[in-house]
């Protein structure tokens, strides 16, 4: 694909320089909004944006979330993109994850969760009604160490359920699945360590994994799970501490541990002596024979962490962690002293709606008509030339192989401008191989104008 | 006060570590509870409470929150206490944030925060019913990036109000304060840092920073603030990155800042180049006459933090931070990258409650009622031989020195047998020096029984 107009975008660049050389613009000063300066420069909004976000991953200016980009001042004395490897600042996992958490009314077949129709919105005012019936205590007390002991007693016989035993005594609750994944990552690891990721993995993994000021290596996703050759010699070289990866329906490629590997990977594990981290955000999309390695590993060496917010609600944040005996009591150390309690209403709403029966029957309508989405998304994205590079048996996500020639960050940056947000291929990959991949959400992939823009975008 | 029964606790002691060597008690076995074991032995409850406290100091076994005690298996990875300090592990920070969350029905002046009947639960019911008949979007999605644009309105109004001027592009919600103080420790710091803390401060400054990896230097507590002849020192021997404090009634003395020490703690921060997070969770109790170093700083070198969970609830948690523009954009990178949004249902139901005009009458009444409290408090402390180190100016701390002679460690779990929760100095100091002191929360101090037991036990 043709890059838009470089001249004119190095153009917009260089009277932007200017400006802040000259203090016109001085440190801090908001810069003009996009269309704005389209308009005074004559100029399109594509060519306003690719200006900005040069200047951006120049460091000269920055985008400050809601409200636009400034000039720059003293630099933050941590930043997440410094560290470590960079990963095309334009468009890097940052920026995706805030395009789509601000994009109001955009469509956002990029986004990473499902949308406000398909989530049990009328279930969630029964509870916030029965909790504001319920005692006062649960609605100013901070909670337990561990977190509510009734919803720490539903996930036993949900993780159960999975082949999973954890007592409620090795169940410890967080605010997220993000926090566990932070929480477990600063329990396990210390600066300067290895760890092994999915290539492609989900995009958060990156940044955490930085915050932690670790070193990731990653490992080639296949559909039947991480490429275990390759994993055995990235472990011989470089000792890895842990191994993160998803449980089920991998994010972003959809694709799910086969039995055969999963007991492959936990010997290895074993003989290279490392970790693993298993998320399982995804599980209660996936079908009966999933496999978890917590189950088949008894939770000897792998800590195994889920959340709500993918089948109830993002608002109402609720994760857990499940681990052996010895490591509670150390994990549990560090969440009191990095956020003392547990939001215990959001506890005490999901086991609410956990119990109320109609979760069940939620989760399998969210199953079927994820199907359906699934297909009709394989459907269009075939018609307009893409590839699907696994058939993912649940969940949202469709990785989708675009047409030869065509690169998913130029095609996101483009289709920006027509308020559609991609997740392009890159943002997902530590090793910048997956330029030719977009990763689709079904769920939010029903408008068929997404489709003909990206038509439009790609034949341009 | 003489140890009680030191043979006693050896005998039990030798018992338990003769069945663990023996593999009667495997790894991971739990031991009898504490009035199991009283019972059989034939000794007190407080024999095997100190018997347990030593073998757990030692490492043989483990305290599970809300389970009892286990024999250890092998150790954690990473463990707060065996990071950098070591305090007092029979009575440390860890301990003392456990049993204030865990003793249901217990008495428990040395807690941190107001009873349930002190906080306004019906106002909570009514902002959970009109969370449930809002928009559906609200009840599910994950939040912008900076978290609920009204609430961080509001908030710049309200710290206008303190004088600190932050517009809502400035201002980033969090899960808590605790949260807050972990972000911009993980923002500001890298391992291997000094900070400087004040010596007695929240026991979980020590907590947090240990989880960072940093090292932590005490400054002197006055009634007017930290002794800064001593400050100076350190920060020309040690370089330090950061000072972090309360804003307003320190806790756990209760002292607060004189706007003249406020102004050259601020000329010594800009001489000596450190930065100041200023923790003002208690900001709501304090008078009038208040300063805040972010306000007379203006953000420059100051990061600013609150809550709400001491006014409001615990359960519904919901923090914030104020910075200056050049660092919202890290902090909100790496709020993203650990718990990516917010619970943004959380921060409604604040937004709710601030905005239905009962806030500011319930914190007047809870000021009026706390000075109260306080006087009672003091009183009832006199009386058994107690003196206050400074007289609050506002909030629920009081800082109590014990007779000459009486030890507050040994006293805290001597009544712990009697279902009473201290708070001794020492858990705050990371001099070890206040281990005459007490920190008594004027809200949990009710009961005249409290002071019976205490009496008793000073006699004994």
């Amino acid at each position: 694909m043709a890059e838009s107009a470089p001249r004119l975008v190095e153009q917009v660049m260089a009277s932007i320089t200017r400006r802040i050389a000259a203090r016109e613009l001085a440190s801090g000063a908001k810069l003009p909004s996009i269309r704005q300066l389209a308009a005074s420069q004559g100029v399109s909004k594509s060519t306003v944006v690719e200006a900005y976000d040069r200047l951006a991953g120049d460091g000269a200016i920055q985008a400050r979330p809601g409200s636009g980009f400034y000039v720059t001042g003293r630099t933050a004395p941590f930043a997440l993109t410094e560290v470590g490897r960079r990963i095309d600042r334009a468009i890097d996992p940052l920026w995706i994850m805030r395009q789509a958490l601000e994009g109001d009314g955009d469509q956002r077949p990029g986004c990473g969760w499902l949308p406000e129709s398909w989530l049990p919105v009328d279930s969630i005012r029964k509870a916030l009604r029965t909790a504001a019936r319920g005692a006062g205590a649960g609605l100013v007390d901070y909670g337990t160490p561990l977190g509510f002991p009734p919803l720490r007693q539903q996930l036993e016989r949900r993780l159960g359920e999975r082949g999973i035993a954890a007592p409620p005594s090795q169940i410890l609750l967080t605010e997220s699945g993000s926090q566990a994944i932070d929480l477990v990552c600063r329990f396990l690891l210390a600066p300067g360590d290895t760890v092994l990721i999915d290539d492609p993995c989900y995009f958060n993994f990156l940044s955490v994994l930085q915050a932690h000021r670790v070193q990731a290596h990653g490992v080639p996703q296949t559909p039947d799970g991480p490429d275990l050759a390759v994993m055995e010699q990235l472990a011989a070289r470089h000792r890895p501490k842990l191994y993160l990866t998803n449980a089920s329906l991998q994010n972003p490629t959809g694709a799910s541990l086969a039995p055969a590997q999963a007991f492959r990977l936990l010997k290895l594990a074993e003989e290279q002596d490392f970790l693993i981290l298993e998320d399982d955000i995804f599980g209660d999309f996936a079908g009966e024979g999933t496999v978890r390695l917590a189950a088949l590993d008894g939770l000897e060496r792998v800590v195994y962490l889920g959340s709500f917010s993918k089948t109830l609600s993002a608002s109402v944040r609720c994760g857990y962690i499940a681990a052996k005996p010895e490591w509670v009591e150390g994990l549990t150390d560090l969440k009191l002293a990095t956020s003392f309690g547990n939001a215990d209403l959001s506890a005490r709403l999901v086991h609410q709606l956990l119990t109320d029966g109609s979760y069940r029957r939620h989760v399998e309508g969210l199953k079927t008509r994820l199907a359906g989405a699934r297909s009709e998304t394989a459907r269009r994205l075939e018609a307009i030339g893409c590839s699907l590079w696994t058939e993912p048996r649940g969940g949202m996500f469709l990785w989708a192989c675009l047409p030869d020639g065509i690169d998913s960050a130029d095609l996101s940056r483009k289709i920006l401008t027509e308020d559609i947000v991609l997740a392009p291929g890159n943002v997902f990959s530590i090793s910048q191989s997956a330029g030719r991949y977009l990763r689709f959400n079904a769920a939010q992939s029903a408008s068929p104008r997404i489709f003909e823009a990206l038509a439009r975008a790609m034949a341009d």
